[in-house]
Order: structure tokens, then C-alpha cells, then sequence
């Protein structure tokens, strides 16, 4: 399955993540034919960064890529999209997003779908853990 | 007039991304008080990056800051913004978008009039010279 290496490219990145202390979101790109394209994890805190979402990290690290390359392509992030992510998938126009958990929090899931967009909810335990974990210890991060 | 003094600051730094030969798109974050607490210019291809847009690059040189600092804030941009920098200005709660023009480019312009975003369009002349002068000379990276 396609969406195997992706979602679990995207929870390495998010446990990735928490060993460093940052916010534990993970995310991957694939491409339509399966290839990991990019992949990283929220640096809010490593970086003190306001952008570095796992999504944007996945797609900062895929570089600049030929449209033909995001074509059909699938982005796995474990935690719901935010709206600014959510609109880097739409800019990207990306085929389909699967989302680890969504329910520590939805982000722009309705508008994803408004716009055509596939959305896979796979309700991830560990994903879900994760989080759980990060706003336990840190809640003024979150 | 507080938009002078962002508009400004967006379209020097639309002009910065000229002088590089990149995207001649600038922006700047504007706090209530007046204050400019980012701003950037599009660096496509400067960095070959597919994410710092003027919007997220405006974002990304203000840094993290607390949610009061983005309150009633507005996010000046040269060109209207893409569906990742509407989404960028909705996860920050931007009050306000003030978009040189948006006779080469329309973006997010009603998802964020949805959301509750004011919208202000000024149909500047330079910043419509920019953007025709670089997709005259560089079609290809448009
Ligand atoms: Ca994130
Ligand atoms: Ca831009
Ligand atoms: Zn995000
Ligand atoms: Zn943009």
C-alpha cells in the first residue's frame, strides 16, 4: 500500500520530533507513482520558527519540483492540517491528504474537501499519544 | 495613514526581489499600533525554495510572537495571495489583507473575505510593472 511508507515516513518524522523536544507533527509527500518526495516535522520550537509546519517542512524539503511531480500526489501529515497548511495543499495541488489523528485538532479538513480534495482519517494511536504526551509536559507550547 | 508605511515596506521589498531577479513580490506584517514586525519578499528562485512566498516570508522574519502581537495585525502584500498565504494569514488571525493588485494573480481573496478578513485593494501601477517586466522576461518561472 501506497499510503504505507508515506504515513509512516510522516510518524518517524513526528517522533523525530518529540527526541527533540519540538511539537511531535510529522508529514511526508508522495508521489502519484509512490516515491517520497519530501518529508519533515513542525521546528516551531527547535527553529523559534512561525512557519516550519510538518507540511511546510515536507514541502520546503521536496525543493522546487516540476508541477508534473506534485501531480496526484498524497500528503500524510499525522495531526489535521492547520489552515495554512492546508492551503500549501491546495497551492500544491496535491490529490489527497491522510491525516494521522484529528482529534487533538481539526484544521481545514472541510475546506480541503471543497476544493476537491481526497481526505483519509486513519485515527492513529500513536499519533494521537504523541500529542497527548507534548501538551501534557508543555502546555504552554500548544 | 498605518498602511503607508506597510504598503511601503511590501513594495521595497517587491523591488528587493527584483534587483535579485526573483518573484517581484514583497510583504510586511503590521501590527494594530503601527509597528512593522516582519517583512519579505518571494525567494523562489534566490533559495529554490517552494515555500518562502513574501507572505511566509514576512511571517517566518517576525519570528514567533504571542497571539497579542497578531491581533488586529495586517499582512500588506504586493500581489494577492496564493491559497497558501491566505491559509498562512488565517492561522494567525491577520484582521486585515492589503494587496497592491491583483490584476496578474487572484488568490484566496474570497475564502479570506469568508473568513472575516477585510480585504483592501489598492491596484498599484508598480506593483503591476513588476510583475508584467518579470513574467516578460522570465515566462517560464511564472
Ligand atoms: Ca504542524
Ligand atoms: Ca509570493
Ligand atoms: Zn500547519
Ligand atoms: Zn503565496
Amino acid at each position: 500500500m501506497t499510503s504505507d511508507i508515506g504515513f509512516q515516513a510522516a510518524l518517524e518524522e513526528a517522533r523525530k520530533g518529540a527526541a527533540e523536544g519540538g511539537v511531535p507533527i510529522g508529514a511526508a509527500l508522495v508521489s502519484a507513482d509512490g516515491r517520497i518526495l519530501g518529508r519533515g516535522h513542525n521546528m516551531r520550537i527547535q527553529k523559534g520558527s512561525a512557519i516550519i509546519h510538518a507540511e511546510i517542512s515536507a514541502l520546503d524539503n521536496a525543493g522546487r519540483l516540476p508541477a508534473s511531480e506534485y501531480k496526484g500526489a498524497t500528503m500524510y501529515t499525522t495531526l489535521s492540517p492547520c489552515d495554512m497548511c492546508t492551503g500549501a495543499c491546495l497551492l500544491y495541488k496535491v490529490m489527497r491528504v491522510v491525516i494521522g489523528e484529528n482529534k487533538t485538532f481539526v484544521g481545514g479538513e472541510e475546506y480541503l474537501k471543497s476544493r476537491g480534495v481526497e481526505l483519509e482519517v486513519l485515527d492513529n494511536t500513536e499519533c494521537k499519544e504523541l500529542m497527548a504526551k507534548f501538551i501534557r509536559e508543555k502546555p504552554s507550547e500548544w
